[in-house]
Protein backbone atom coordinates (compact mmCIF):
# COMPACT_ATOMS: atom_id res chain seq x y z
CA UNK A 1 0.00 0.00 0.00
CA UNK A 2 1.37 3.44 -0.74
CA UNK A 3 1.23 6.49 1.11
CA UNK A 4 -1.27 8.08 -1.23
CA UNK A 5 -3.35 5.04 -0.90
CA UNK A 6 -3.55 5.55 2.69
CA UNK A 7 -5.35 9.03 2.63
CA UNK A 8 -8.70 8.99 2.76
CA UNK A 9 -10.77 9.64 0.13
CA UNK A 10 -12.65 13.18 0.16
CA UNK A 11 -15.64 11.25 -1.45
CA UNK A 12 -15.53 7.70 1.00
CA UNK A 13 -18.87 7.38 3.27
CA UNK A 14 -17.59 7.04 6.78
CA UNK A 15 -18.62 3.72 8.36
CA UNK A 16 -21.13 4.59 11.19
CA UNK A 17 -21.83 1.75 13.94
CA UNK A 18 -24.83 1.38 16.56
CA UNK A 19 -23.32 -0.98 19.13
CA UNK A 20 -26.09 -2.33 21.78
CA UNK A 21 -27.00 -4.44 24.29
CA UNK A 22 -30.49 -4.65 23.18
CA UNK A 23 -32.43 -3.77 19.71
CA UNK A 24 -29.92 -0.92 19.13
CA UNK A 25 -33.06 1.36 18.32
CA UNK A 26 -32.02 3.83 20.46
CA UNK A 27 -28.74 4.29 19.91
CA UNK A 28 -29.67 4.57 16.23
CA UNK A 29 -32.97 7.14 16.43
CA UNK A 30 -30.38 9.31 18.74
CA UNK A 31 -27.78 8.24 15.99
CA UNK A 32 -30.11 9.37 13.15
CA UNK A 33 -30.78 12.68 14.51
CA UNK A 34 -27.05 13.73 14.77
CA UNK A 35 -25.98 12.49 11.64
CA UNK A 36 -28.88 14.66 9.73
CA UNK A 37 -27.21 17.47 10.55
CA UNK A 38 -23.92 17.19 8.39
CA UNK A 39 -24.19 16.73 4.73
CA UNK A 40 -22.30 13.89 4.47
CA UNK A 41 -23.65 9.71 3.26
CA UNK A 42 -22.72 7.11 6.03
CA UNK A 43 -22.35 3.80 5.83
CA UNK A 44 -24.65 2.56 8.50
CA UNK A 45 -24.25 -0.65 10.35
CA UNK A 46 -26.39 -2.28 13.42
CA UNK A 47 -24.66 -4.13 16.03
CA UNK A 48 -27.50 -5.56 18.34
CA UNK A 49 -27.80 -8.16 21.46
CA UNK A 50 -24.17 -7.65 22.12
CA UNK A 51 -24.11 -8.80 25.17
CA UNK A 52 -21.68 -11.45 25.89
CA UNK A 53 -17.48 -10.49 25.83
CA UNK A 54 -17.31 -12.82 22.70
CA UNK A 55 -20.19 -10.39 20.93
CA UNK A 56 -17.99 -7.78 21.87
CA UNK A 57 -14.56 -9.03 20.91
CA UNK A 58 -16.26 -9.85 17.17
CA UNK A 59 -18.14 -6.19 17.34
CA UNK A 60 -14.57 -5.08 17.96
CA UNK A 61 -13.33 -7.18 14.94
CA UNK A 62 -15.92 -5.43 12.46
CA UNK A 63 -15.33 -1.62 13.45
CA UNK A 64 -11.74 -2.55 12.97
CA UNK A 65 -12.65 -3.75 9.80
CA UNK A 66 -14.13 -0.99 8.35
CA UNK A 67 -11.25 1.16 9.81
CA UNK A 68 -8.95 -0.76 7.91
CA UNK A 69 -10.91 -0.73 4.55
CA UNK A 70 -12.44 2.77 4.63
CA UNK A 71 -8.78 4.57 5.78
CA UNK A 72 -10.65 6.53 8.20
CA UNK A 73 -11.95 5.93 11.87
CA UNK A 74 -15.51 4.99 11.91
CA UNK A 75 -17.81 6.46 14.50
CA UNK A 76 -19.55 4.20 17.22
CA UNK A 77 -22.57 5.46 19.00
CA UNK A 78 -22.73 2.86 21.82
CA UNK A 79 -25.62 2.41 24.70
CA UNK A 80 -23.32 -0.79 25.98
CA UNK A 81 -24.32 -0.21 30.03
CA UNK A 82 -21.68 -2.98 31.09
CA UNK A 83 -18.14 -2.04 31.96
CA UNK A 84 -16.35 -4.93 30.40
CA UNK A 85 -18.52 -4.76 27.00
CA UNK A 86 -18.20 -0.92 27.17
CA UNK A 87 -14.46 -1.19 27.80
CA UNK A 88 -13.95 -3.87 24.92
CA UNK A 89 -15.55 -1.34 22.32
CA UNK A 90 -13.80 1.46 23.68
CA UNK A 91 -9.99 -0.36 22.67
CA UNK A 92 -11.44 0.15 18.60
CA UNK A 93 -10.25 2.44 16.56
CA UNK A 94 -12.88 5.20 16.26
CA UNK A 95 -14.50 7.97 17.25
CA UNK A 96 -16.78 6.57 20.13
CA UNK A 97 -19.72 8.50 21.16
CA UNK A 98 -20.95 6.78 24.42
CA UNK A 99 -24.36 7.50 25.13
CA UNK A 100 -24.44 5.78 28.34
CA UNK A 101 -21.52 6.78 30.03
CA UNK A 102 -21.78 10.26 29.25
CA UNK A 103 -25.02 11.20 30.81
CA UNK A 104 -25.23 8.00 33.55
CA UNK A 105 -22.08 9.34 35.31
CA UNK A 106 -23.83 13.25 36.15
CA UNK A 107 -26.92 11.93 36.65
CA UNK A 108 -25.51 9.64 39.48
CA UNK A 109 -24.02 12.76 41.13
CA UNK A 110 -27.00 14.43 40.86
CA UNK A 111 -29.59 11.93 41.75
CA UNK A 112 -27.42 11.13 44.54
CA UNK A 113 -27.91 6.90 43.62
CA UNK A 114 -25.98 4.61 42.00
CA UNK A 115 -27.65 3.33 38.38
CA UNK A 116 -29.18 -0.01 38.16
CA UNK A 117 -27.07 -1.00 35.21
CA UNK A 118 -30.26 -2.23 33.23
CA UNK A 119 -31.24 -1.35 30.07
CA UNK A 120 -32.31 -2.60 26.41
CA UNK A 121 -32.71 -6.65 26.61
CA UNK A 122 -31.76 -7.16 30.17
CA UNK A 123 -34.84 -4.69 31.27
CA UNK A 124 -38.08 -7.44 30.88
CA UNK A 125 -40.09 -4.99 28.78
CA UNK A 126 -42.44 -7.69 27.75
CA UNK A 127 -44.43 -8.55 31.27
CA UNK A 128 -44.53 -4.62 31.95
CA UNK A 129 -47.80 -2.54 31.92
CA UNK A 130 -46.60 -0.04 28.97
CA UNK A 131 -45.99 -2.46 26.95
CA UNK A 132 -49.33 -4.71 27.15
CA UNK A 133 -50.97 -1.31 26.85
CA UNK A 134 -49.32 -0.44 23.79
CA UNK A 135 -50.15 -3.82 22.22
CA UNK A 136 -53.48 -4.03 23.43
CA UNK A 137 -53.77 -0.43 21.89
CA UNK A 138 -52.52 -1.32 18.18
CA UNK A 139 -55.20 -4.21 18.13
CA UNK A 140 -57.75 -0.86 19.23
CA UNK A 141 -56.62 0.93 16.57
CA UNK A 142 -56.59 -1.88 14.21
CA UNK A 143 -60.14 -2.66 15.17
CA UNK A 144 -61.54 0.87 14.95
CA UNK A 145 -59.29 1.30 11.71
CA UNK A 146 -61.80 3.30 9.22
CA UNK A 147 -65.22 3.17 11.34
CA UNK A 148 -65.05 -0.65 11.01
CA UNK A 149 -66.74 -0.89 14.18
CA UNK A 150 -68.34 2.06 16.47
CA UNK A 151 -67.74 -0.82 19.71
CA UNK A 152 -65.83 0.44 22.38
CA UNK A 153 -65.57 3.88 21.18
CA UNK A 154 -65.83 5.20 24.73
CA UNK A 155 -62.74 3.32 25.82
CA UNK A 156 -60.95 5.44 22.65
CA UNK A 157 -58.63 7.83 23.85
CA UNK A 158 -58.14 9.84 20.55
CA UNK A 159 -61.47 9.93 17.17
CA UNK A 160 -59.63 10.85 14.33
CA UNK A 161 -61.72 11.96 11.19
CA UNK A 162 -60.88 13.36 8.21
CA UNK A 163 -61.44 12.66 4.30
CA UNK A 164 -60.47 9.21 2.82
CA UNK A 165 -56.77 9.53 2.52
CA UNK A 166 -55.63 12.54 4.50
CA UNK A 167 -53.19 10.20 7.27
CA UNK A 168 -55.76 8.82 9.38
CA UNK A 169 -54.82 5.18 9.58
CA UNK A 170 -51.13 5.69 9.87
CA UNK A 171 -51.32 8.11 12.60
CA UNK A 172 -53.99 6.08 14.60
CA UNK A 173 -51.00 3.24 14.83
CA UNK A 174 -48.51 5.14 15.38
CA UNK A 175 -50.11 7.02 18.23
CA UNK A 176 -51.07 3.12 19.42
CA UNK A 177 -47.73 1.90 19.01
CA UNK A 178 -45.41 4.68 20.38
CA UNK A 179 -47.33 5.63 23.64
CA UNK A 180 -50.53 3.19 24.26
CA UNK A 181 -52.84 5.04 22.86
CA UNK A 182 -56.00 4.03 21.69
CA UNK A 183 -57.14 5.52 18.36
CA UNK A 184 -60.39 4.91 16.43
CA UNK A 185 -60.52 6.46 13.05
CA UNK A 186 -63.50 7.48 10.92
CA UNK A 187 -63.40 8.29 7.44
CA UNK A 188 -65.95 11.56 6.82
CA UNK A 189 -67.69 10.44 3.31
CA UNK A 190 -69.82 12.21 0.55
CA UNK A 191 -72.96 10.76 3.07
CA UNK A 192 -72.10 12.86 6.10
CA UNK A 193 -71.46 16.06 3.91
CA UNK A 194 -74.87 16.13 2.54
CA UNK A 195 -76.79 15.47 6.06
CA UNK A 196 -74.15 18.43 6.97
CA UNK A 197 -73.69 16.07 10.16
CA UNK A 198 -71.14 14.11 11.72
CA UNK A 199 -71.76 10.46 11.85
CA UNK A 200 -74.28 10.31 15.15
CA UNK A 201 -72.01 7.77 17.02
CA UNK A 202 -69.43 10.38 17.79
CA UNK A 203 -71.81 13.00 18.57
CA UNK A 204 -71.02 11.85 22.36
CA UNK A 205 -67.32 11.87 22.13
CA UNK A 206 -66.55 15.37 20.46
CA UNK A 207 -63.48 15.85 23.64
CA UNK A 208 -61.75 12.80 21.86
CA UNK A 209 -62.65 13.90 18.07
CA UNK A 210 -59.76 15.31 16.01
CA UNK A 211 -59.20 16.24 12.53
CA UNK A 212 -57.07 15.90 9.64
CA UNK A 213 -57.18 17.71 6.36
CA UNK A 214 -55.39 18.00 3.50
CA UNK A 215 -54.60 20.43 0.65
CA UNK A 216 -57.15 18.98 -2.24
CA UNK A 217 -53.68 18.75 -4.64
CA UNK A 218 -51.81 16.68 -2.64
CA UNK A 219 -54.77 14.59 -1.71
CA UNK A 220 -56.02 14.22 -5.43
CA UNK A 221 -52.08 12.59 -5.76
CA UNK A 222 -52.16 10.35 -3.03
CA UNK A 223 -55.64 8.84 -4.47
CA UNK A 224 -54.55 8.61 -7.98
CA UNK A 225 -51.86 5.97 -6.93
CA UNK A 226 -54.71 3.78 -6.20
CA UNK A 227 -56.88 4.37 -8.28
CA UNK A 228 -55.91 6.28 -10.87
CA UNK A 229 -58.40 8.33 -13.35
CA UNK A 230 -61.32 7.88 -10.90
CA UNK A 231 -63.77 10.51 -9.97
CA UNK A 232 -63.09 9.86 -6.73
CA UNK A 233 -59.18 10.92 -6.92
CA UNK A 234 -60.55 14.05 -9.13
CA UNK A 235 -59.39 17.03 -8.45
CA UNK A 236 -62.97 18.14 -8.34
CA UNK A 237 -64.25 15.91 -6.30
CA UNK A 238 -61.14 16.25 -3.94
CA UNK A 239 -61.54 19.76 -4.01
CA UNK A 240 -65.74 19.41 -3.15
CA UNK A 241 -64.97 16.91 0.24
CA UNK A 242 -61.82 18.63 1.36
CA UNK A 243 -63.62 21.65 1.70
CA UNK A 244 -67.06 20.45 3.08
CA UNK A 245 -64.94 17.96 5.37
CA UNK A 246 -63.12 21.27 6.86
CA UNK A 247 -66.60 23.39 7.04
CA UNK A 248 -67.56 20.80 8.96
CA UNK A 249 -65.16 21.02 11.54
CA UNK A 250 -65.47 24.52 11.94
CA UNK A 251 -68.90 23.90 12.12
CA UNK A 252 -68.88 21.19 15.12
CA UNK A 253 -65.96 22.68 16.68
CA UNK A 254 -63.41 20.40 16.16
CA UNK A 255 -59.80 20.71 16.46
CA UNK A 256 -57.45 19.88 13.33
CA UNK A 257 -54.78 20.06 11.44
CA UNK A 258 -53.65 20.01 7.88
CA UNK A 259 -51.40 16.87 7.33
CA UNK A 260 -50.03 17.70 3.92
CA UNK A 261 -46.46 18.70 5.18
CA UNK A 262 -46.58 17.08 8.55
CA UNK A 263 -44.76 13.30 9.53
CA UNK A 264 -47.11 10.98 11.10
CA UNK A 265 -44.46 11.51 14.37
CA UNK A 266 -45.40 15.11 13.80
CA UNK A 267 -49.54 15.16 13.69
CA UNK A 268 -48.85 12.73 16.71
CA UNK A 269 -47.08 14.67 18.97
CA UNK A 270 -49.40 17.59 18.14
CA UNK A 271 -53.01 15.43 18.74
CA UNK A 272 -51.31 15.10 22.00
CA UNK A 273 -50.68 18.62 23.25
CA UNK A 274 -54.14 18.92 21.99
CA UNK A 275 -56.44 16.04 23.29
CA UNK A 276 -54.17 15.21 26.31
CA UNK A 277 -55.67 11.68 26.75
CA UNK A 278 -56.24 10.80 30.41
CA UNK A 279 -53.64 8.05 31.15
CA UNK A 280 -51.03 10.47 29.48
CA UNK A 281 -51.58 12.82 31.54
CA UNK A 282 -47.66 13.66 32.40
CA UNK A 283 -47.83 15.52 28.81
CA UNK B 1 -39.81 29.38 54.04
CA UNK B 2 -37.89 28.19 56.55
CA UNK B 3 -34.67 26.10 55.94
CA UNK B 4 -35.54 22.87 56.61
CA UNK B 5 -38.24 22.96 53.89
CA UNK B 6 -35.80 24.21 51.30
CA UNK B 7 -33.97 20.55 52.17
CA UNK B 8 -35.24 18.08 48.88
CA UNK B 9 -37.89 15.47 49.75
CA UNK B 10 -36.44 12.12 49.69
CA UNK B 11 -39.30 10.65 47.97
CA UNK B 12 -40.36 13.51 45.93
CA UNK B 13 -40.22 12.63 42.20
CA UNK B 14 -38.37 14.54 39.97
CA UNK B 15 -39.24 16.79 36.81
CA UNK B 16 -37.83 15.64 33.83
CA UNK B 17 -38.28 17.52 30.99
CA UNK B 18 -38.15 16.56 27.32
CA UNK B 19 -37.25 19.97 25.17
CA UNK B 20 -37.21 19.80 21.31
CA UNK B 21 -37.59 21.90 18.41
CA UNK B 22 -39.43 19.07 16.78
CA UNK B 23 -41.77 16.54 18.09
CA UNK B 24 -39.05 15.48 20.95
CA UNK B 25 -39.09 11.70 20.13
CA UNK B 26 -35.56 11.56 20.17
CA UNK B 27 -34.57 13.41 23.45
CA UNK B 28 -37.58 11.09 25.38
CA UNK B 29 -36.58 7.71 23.68
CA UNK B 30 -32.94 8.41 24.56
CA UNK B 31 -33.95 9.84 28.01
CA UNK B 32 -36.34 6.88 29.16
CA UNK B 33 -33.12 4.27 27.92
CA UNK B 34 -30.82 6.55 30.59
CA UNK B 35 -33.68 7.02 33.00
CA UNK B 36 -34.07 3.03 33.05
CA UNK B 37 -30.88 2.91 34.68
CA UNK B 38 -32.83 4.89 38.06
CA UNK B 39 -35.11 3.06 39.90
CA UNK B 40 -36.84 6.06 40.90
CA UNK B 41 -40.42 7.54 39.37
CA UNK B 42 -39.85 10.50 37.54
CA UNK B 43 -42.57 13.22 36.60
CA UNK B 44 -42.12 13.51 32.79
CA UNK B 45 -43.08 16.72 30.72
CA UNK B 46 -42.39 16.70 27.09
CA UNK B 47 -42.05 20.46 25.25
CA UNK B 48 -41.81 19.88 21.54
CA UNK B 49 -41.89 22.18 18.96
CA UNK B 50 -40.03 25.08 21.05
CA UNK B 51 -38.89 26.67 17.71
CA UNK B 52 -38.98 30.38 18.45
CA UNK B 53 -37.08 32.23 21.18
CA UNK B 54 -40.62 33.04 22.48
CA UNK B 55 -41.28 29.81 23.13
CA UNK B 56 -38.35 29.01 24.00
CA UNK B 57 -38.94 31.51 26.94
CA UNK B 58 -42.76 29.97 28.02
CA UNK B 59 -40.31 26.20 28.20
CA UNK B 60 -37.72 28.16 30.50
CA UNK B 61 -40.97 29.50 32.84
CA UNK B 62 -42.19 26.14 33.43
CA UNK B 63 -38.84 24.73 34.16
CA UNK B 64 -38.37 27.25 36.55
CA UNK B 65 -41.92 26.87 37.83
CA UNK B 66 -40.34 23.28 38.70
CA UNK B 67 -37.49 24.10 40.81
CA UNK B 68 -39.75 25.75 43.14
CA UNK B 69 -42.76 23.68 43.20
CA UNK B 70 -40.44 20.20 43.51
CA UNK B 71 -37.40 21.75 45.68
CA UNK B 72 -35.04 20.17 43.20
CA UNK B 73 -33.60 20.92 40.30
CA UNK B 74 -34.89 19.17 37.47
CA UNK B 75 -33.70 17.40 34.68
CA UNK B 76 -33.57 18.91 30.88
CA UNK B 77 -33.01 16.22 28.19
CA UNK B 78 -32.84 18.35 24.78
CA UNK B 79 -31.80 18.35 21.28
CA UNK B 80 -32.26 22.17 20.32
CA UNK B 81 -30.28 22.96 17.46
CA UNK B 82 -29.65 26.84 17.06
CA UNK B 83 -27.67 28.46 19.75
CA UNK B 84 -30.33 31.14 20.35
CA UNK B 85 -32.81 28.51 21.86
CA UNK B 86 -30.60 26.40 23.58
CA UNK B 87 -28.94 29.32 25.49
CA UNK B 88 -32.63 30.40 26.83
CA UNK B 89 -33.01 26.78 28.11
CA UNK B 90 -29.41 26.61 29.30
CA UNK B 91 -30.24 29.82 31.26
CA UNK B 92 -32.91 27.22 33.81
CA UNK B 93 -31.92 25.67 37.12
CA UNK B 94 -31.90 22.54 36.12
CA UNK B 95 -29.25 19.33 35.10
CA UNK B 96 -28.30 20.20 31.28
CA UNK B 97 -28.34 16.84 29.23
CA UNK B 98 -27.99 18.96 25.73
CA UNK B 99 -27.90 16.26 23.00
CA UNK B 100 -26.79 17.68 20.32
CA UNK B 101 -24.09 19.79 21.60
CA UNK B 102 -22.48 16.90 23.48
CA UNK B 103 -21.74 15.22 20.49
CA UNK B 104 -21.95 17.45 17.28
CA UNK B 105 -18.90 19.58 18.65
CA UNK B 106 -16.48 16.46 18.18
CA UNK B 107 -18.03 15.22 15.30
CA UNK B 108 -17.32 18.38 13.42
CA UNK B 109 -14.12 18.14 14.48
CA UNK B 110 -13.55 14.69 13.36
CA UNK B 111 -15.52 15.12 9.94
CA UNK B 112 -14.19 18.10 9.32
CA UNK B 113 -17.00 20.07 8.08
CA UNK B 114 -19.49 21.77 10.41
CA UNK B 115 -22.95 20.38 10.68
CA UNK B 116 -26.19 22.37 8.89
CA UNK B 117 -27.93 23.08 12.11
CA UNK B 118 -30.83 21.07 10.84
CA UNK B 119 -33.03 18.50 13.14
CA UNK B 120 -37.04 18.05 14.03
CA UNK B 121 -39.49 19.48 12.44
CA UNK B 122 -36.51 21.97 9.89
CA UNK B 123 -35.67 18.57 8.22
CA UNK B 124 -38.85 18.51 5.36
CA UNK B 125 -39.22 14.79 6.58
CA UNK B 126 -42.30 14.46 4.41
CA UNK B 127 -40.96 14.83 1.19
CA UNK B 128 -37.91 12.06 1.67
CA UNK B 129 -37.92 8.98 -0.11
CA UNK B 130 -37.54 7.55 3.22
CA UNK B 131 -40.66 8.68 4.61
CA UNK B 132 -42.48 7.80 1.88
CA UNK B 133 -41.17 4.18 1.93
CA UNK B 134 -42.23 3.99 5.61
CA UNK B 135 -45.84 5.27 4.12
CA UNK B 136 -46.15 2.65 1.65
CA UNK B 137 -44.83 -0.46 3.97
CA UNK B 138 -47.73 0.24 6.74
CA UNK B 139 -50.31 0.43 3.94
CA UNK B 140 -49.00 -2.64 2.06
CA UNK B 141 -48.38 -4.17 5.82
CA UNK B 142 -51.89 -3.84 6.75
CA UNK B 143 -53.18 -5.31 3.18
CA UNK B 144 -51.16 -8.63 3.89
CA UNK B 145 -51.99 -9.02 7.68
CA UNK B 146 -53.83 -12.04 8.31
CA UNK B 147 -52.93 -13.57 4.98
CA UNK B 148 -55.89 -11.09 3.14
CA UNK B 149 -54.39 -10.69 0.35
CA UNK B 150 -52.10 -13.17 -2.09
CA UNK B 151 -51.61 -10.22 -4.58
CA UNK B 152 -47.81 -8.64 -4.63
CA UNK B 153 -46.30 -10.89 -2.33
CA UNK B 154 -43.66 -10.84 -4.67
CA UNK B 155 -43.44 -7.48 -3.42
CA UNK B 156 -43.01 -8.06 0.20
CA UNK B 157 -39.78 -7.80 2.10
CA UNK B 158 -40.79 -10.28 4.69
CA UNK B 159 -43.82 -12.75 4.96
CA UNK B 160 -43.75 -13.80 8.72
CA UNK B 161 -45.63 -16.78 9.78
CA UNK B 162 -47.14 -18.46 12.87
CA UNK B 163 -50.36 -19.65 14.38
CA UNK B 164 -52.92 -16.82 14.90
CA UNK B 165 -51.80 -14.62 18.02
CA UNK B 166 -48.41 -15.59 18.01
CA UNK B 167 -47.63 -11.80 17.85
CA UNK B 168 -47.26 -11.42 13.55
CA UNK B 169 -49.38 -8.34 13.35
CA UNK B 170 -47.77 -5.66 15.44
CA UNK B 171 -44.38 -6.98 14.24
CA UNK B 172 -45.47 -6.44 10.46
CA UNK B 173 -46.77 -3.43 11.28
CA UNK B 174 -43.83 -2.27 13.83
CA UNK B 175 -41.34 -3.39 10.58
CA UNK B 176 -43.29 -1.21 8.36
CA UNK B 177 -43.50 1.97 10.87
CA UNK B 178 -39.93 2.03 11.57
CA UNK B 179 -38.04 0.48 9.20
CA UNK B 180 -39.87 1.01 5.70
CA UNK B 181 -39.64 -2.99 5.33
CA UNK B 182 -42.82 -4.24 3.61
CA UNK B 183 -43.90 -7.24 6.15
CA UNK B 184 -47.19 -9.55 4.87
CA UNK B 185 -48.28 -11.55 7.68
CA UNK B 186 -50.06 -15.66 7.11
CA UNK B 187 -51.84 -17.70 9.58
CA UNK B 188 -51.13 -21.32 9.97
CA UNK B 189 -54.01 -22.88 10.46
CA UNK B 190 -55.43 -26.29 11.56
CA UNK B 191 -55.95 -26.76 7.66
CA UNK B 192 -52.57 -26.49 6.93
CA UNK B 193 -51.34 -28.90 9.82
CA UNK B 194 -53.71 -31.38 8.40
CA UNK B 195 -52.31 -31.00 4.95
CA UNK B 196 -49.16 -31.00 6.53
CA UNK B 197 -48.01 -27.79 4.11
CA UNK B 198 -47.32 -24.68 3.83
CA UNK B 199 -50.15 -22.50 2.21
CA UNK B 200 -49.69 -22.99 -1.65
CA UNK B 201 -48.83 -19.45 -1.90
CA UNK B 202 -45.99 -19.18 0.13
CA UNK B 203 -43.54 -21.76 -1.36
CA UNK B 204 -42.57 -18.99 -4.06
CA UNK B 205 -41.36 -16.95 -1.48
CA UNK B 206 -39.13 -19.15 0.80
CA UNK B 207 -36.34 -17.14 1.14
CA UNK B 208 -38.40 -14.29 2.81
CA UNK B 209 -40.30 -16.03 5.74
CA UNK B 210 -39.76 -15.89 9.12
CA UNK B 211 -41.75 -17.63 11.76
CA UNK B 212 -43.07 -16.90 14.86
CA UNK B 213 -43.58 -19.05 17.78
CA UNK B 214 -45.35 -18.42 21.19
CA UNK B 215 -45.52 -21.03 24.60
CA UNK B 216 -49.21 -22.80 24.58
CA UNK B 217 -49.18 -21.65 28.06
CA UNK B 218 -48.75 -18.01 26.98
CA UNK B 219 -50.98 -18.73 24.11
CA UNK B 220 -53.96 -19.69 25.90
CA UNK B 221 -53.45 -16.83 28.08
CA UNK B 222 -54.06 -14.49 24.88
CA UNK B 223 -56.76 -16.22 23.22
CA UNK B 224 -58.73 -16.47 26.54
CA UNK B 225 -58.41 -12.73 26.64
CA UNK B 226 -60.54 -12.53 23.50
CA UNK B 227 -62.47 -15.98 23.53
CA UNK B 228 -62.87 -17.41 26.61
CA UNK B 229 -63.86 -21.06 27.46
CA UNK B 230 -63.39 -21.46 23.53
CA UNK B 231 -61.90 -24.49 21.78
CA UNK B 232 -59.58 -22.20 20.25
CA UNK B 233 -58.47 -20.91 23.25
CA UNK B 234 -57.99 -24.02 25.37
CA UNK B 235 -54.46 -25.36 26.46
CA UNK B 236 -55.11 -28.23 24.46
CA UNK B 237 -55.43 -26.97 21.26
CA UNK B 238 -53.21 -24.40 21.87
CA UNK B 239 -50.48 -27.30 22.76
CA UNK B 240 -51.77 -28.77 19.02
CA UNK B 241 -51.50 -26.07 17.10
CA UNK B 242 -47.83 -24.85 18.65
CA UNK B 243 -46.72 -28.43 18.29
CA UNK B 244 -47.43 -28.77 15.14
CA UNK B 245 -46.82 -25.27 13.52
CA UNK B 246 -43.04 -25.70 15.21
CA UNK B 247 -42.77 -29.00 13.33
CA UNK B 248 -43.98 -27.54 10.11
CA UNK B 249 -41.21 -24.63 9.90
CA UNK B 250 -38.42 -27.13 11.28
CA UNK B 251 -39.54 -29.86 8.51
CA UNK B 252 -39.50 -26.65 5.56
CA UNK B 253 -36.48 -24.76 7.16
CA UNK B 254 -38.39 -21.51 8.07
CA UNK B 255 -35.77 -19.45 10.33
CA UNK B 256 -38.22 -18.89 13.74
CA UNK B 257 -37.98 -17.26 16.79
CA UNK B 258 -40.63 -17.78 20.19
CA UNK B 259 -42.45 -14.37 20.88
CA UNK B 260 -43.37 -15.60 24.46
CA UNK B 261 -40.98 -12.88 26.12
CA UNK B 262 -39.70 -10.84 23.43
CA UNK B 263 -41.39 -7.13 22.89
CA UNK B 264 -41.80 -6.25 19.07
CA UNK B 265 -38.47 -4.25 18.84
CA UNK B 266 -36.60 -7.19 20.14
CA UNK B 267 -38.30 -9.63 17.31
CA UNK B 268 -37.98 -6.97 14.61
CA UNK B 269 -34.56 -6.63 15.33
CA UNK B 270 -33.92 -10.09 15.05
CA UNK B 271 -35.79 -10.48 11.91
CA UNK B 272 -33.68 -7.98 10.72
CA UNK B 273 -30.33 -9.35 10.77
CA UNK B 274 -31.64 -13.12 9.92
CA UNK B 275 -33.32 -11.76 6.79
CA UNK B 276 -32.06 -8.66 5.50
CA UNK B 277 -34.14 -7.42 2.91
CA UNK B 278 -32.78 -6.01 -0.11
CA UNK B 279 -33.21 -2.54 0.70
CA UNK B 280 -31.87 -2.46 4.05
CA UNK B 281 -28.32 -4.04 2.95
CA UNK B 282 -26.38 -1.99 5.22
CA UNK B 283 -27.73 -3.93 8.17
Amino acid sequence: MTQEQRQPLPNAARTVFFVSDGTGITAETFGHSVLTQFDLRFRQVRLPFIDTVDKAHDAARKINEAFVTDGQRPIIFSTLVKTDLSKVIRQCKGLHMDLIQTFVAPLEQELGVKSTHTIGRSHNIVDSEEYKNRIEAINFSLAHDDGQSHKNLASADVILVGVSRSGKTPTSLYLAMQYGIKAANYPLIPDDFERGKLPTSLYAYKNKIFGLSITPERLAEIRNERRAGSKYASIENCRYEVNEAENMMKREGIRWLSSTTKSIEEISTTILQEIKPNHRGQY
